[in-house]
């Protein structure tokens, strides 16, 4: 059978449920990892490897606890992110460092580190090597990606090439790890594994690049959040790296001390940015970059060889539901 | 052969060079790892792990990719702590934190602890579920002590269980799992396994109290650093856990005023402190502690079954030297 997004969703929620972390003592340990893996995310990297795993067979069972796997890494990462970015505010609820204290979001986090390797090696033995292998390569170029991603707020010299190999790191490798190690948990053969790898780059790629766009373009009332905040907070996000590699040198100049003036107020600044990149049309350089990564994507999924193509339906339906413009 | 204390060491050492992990791209990541990682340290734990291994066989190859990923664990462990403690110095340089920044020591702490599973998944598949469980058993134990003893700081009624309980997860754990880590990459019985999983148990517990008394009563020019640290940060020590135990209401409010006083000069409150403890006679409490658990040590050592068991003498000497007094 081949299971539904949603179906796949309720058992990667059934099996958190089932783990029980937050009743662990000491209580200040485990209960901000159960508050930090409590609804609203929205599981996609467990689905994705749930689904990979149904490419290849009927029974998911084998992927569910490296999928949980997965979704505890993803989110120890966000936590660490928040800490460092100072963020107050994750899925409309005081992030973990405010809700307790730093001390408690970074070893809260050191733990989920813990807790997703721990999972993972419930996997069957003669799997462990290649599911570890894949997991920590795609932790460590997580952390590369977030290096990257602060090394470049102090530089105003950053290429696209350079900003798309770190959000391949820092989104990208996640993604494409959980379809491989959802593919491996079915059986999959070396080739297939990596055509769902490739799959899950060019997928994470398209979609960060769709989450930039939106922070711009985006309907608010769609969005769920205020637009502009990347402007304001002076991202290096694929719309300012296109303006600035488009504009001449006296735009360029312009949007530079726009991006870096302190003294203009929020509204003002959003609008004026967005003129800027207007002009430039860089809302159709991301359109069409997000073009070529997901038709990439699709090429990859293609590739991947199974007797019964039809099974990669709901697969197909879920990434184009990521990709969906919600504005 | 037996390896000797120095030629483990070495081993340990070589193998870390090797791996030349500071050249890694960024190096805003990588070079605080290899900074974290450069000498100073004792690398007691990869040394136990050798030490364990060659209990039941002359090569300890086999242990030295998972020995090497202990120390790197247990060094992401101080940089994060250091983050923690807002510490400045360890090992007479800079912190990470200090040097680079809270994020970097944050993000490369991360990525130190993928680092060390993926050394760790290096060893043979067939051994990978019990040197992994063993690992992340103490992993998660070490965040647990910390978390214990951060709890520990709010509270002025821990009582002397609670502490050793705290040390055993923030301290022993960690040993322990290096002495059985290294058995099972020697080959060795569970039974043997498990007698070594004490011993290091008994042997953290033993060190921790050894810390905490020559934290007052050590010769500072032998100790390396002033003492009294712990009296001034109002660390929740053995002596003072014994202190407050063995006080009648009268000076138990007293040293807890005194702890909690921020107004009298740092010699002044360290000799009152220490004459409240002399009084109490909490050094012996403290000797006779440590006396408890070093024969516990020597019991579980004497327990590991091996044909000849002279092979102990090296890792008895090197727990004897552990304990030296260094007074």
């Amino acid at each position: 059978m081949i299971y539904t997004l949603e179906e796949c969703c309720a058992m990667v929620e059934a099996q958190l449920a089932k783990l029980n972390i937050g009743a662990g003592e000491p209580a200040n340990l485990y209960a901000p990892v159960e508050y930090a893996l409590e609804a609203g995310g929205k599981r996609i990297r467990p689905v994705l490897a749930l689904m990979a795993c149904n490419l290849f067979g009927d029974d998911i069972q084998p992927a569910l606890i490296p999928a949980v796997a997965l979704e505890v890494f993803h989110n120890f990462t966000l936590l660490h992110d928040d800490v460092m970015d100072h963020a107050d505010i994750r899925r409309n609820r005081p992030t973990v460092h405010r809700r307790w204290s730093e001390n408690v979001a970074i070893l809260s986090g050191d733990a989920m580190q813990v807790l997703a390797y721990r999972y993972l090696c419930r996997a069957k033995t003669e799997l462990l090597p290649a599911l570890l292998e894949a997991f920590s390569a795609a932790a460590l170029e997580v952390c590369e990606g977030q290096q990257y991603d602060m090394d470049f707020e102090r530089r105003t010299d950053v290429s696209i090439g350079e900003y798309l190999n770190m959000i391949r790191l820092k989104t990208a490798a996640l993604l494409a790890a959980s379809l491989k190690i959802g593919a491996l948990c079915g059986g999959a053969e070396q080739q297939n594994t990596e055509a769902l790898y490739r799959f899950g780059v060019a997928l994470g790629l398209t979609f960060q690049i769709r989450d930039d766009l939106l922070d711009v373009y985006a309907d608010p009332r769609m969005f769920g959040k205020a637009t502009g905040g990347d402007i304001l907070s002076g991202k290096k996000t694929f719309l300012l790296l296109s303006a600035l590699e488009k504009a001449d040198s006296a735009t360029r100049r312009q949007l530079l001390e726009l991006i870096g003036n302190g003294e203009i107020a929020d509204g003002e600044k959003i609008r004026r940015a967005t003129a800027i990149y207007d002009l430039l049309d860089v809302r159709r350089t991301a359109e069409q970059a997000m073009e070529t990564y997901s038709s990439e994507a699709m090429e990859h999924l293609q590739a991947v060889k199974i007797p019964d193509a039809s099974r990669k339906a709901e697969l197909k339906k879920t990434a184009a539901m990521l990709l969906k413009r919600t504005k």
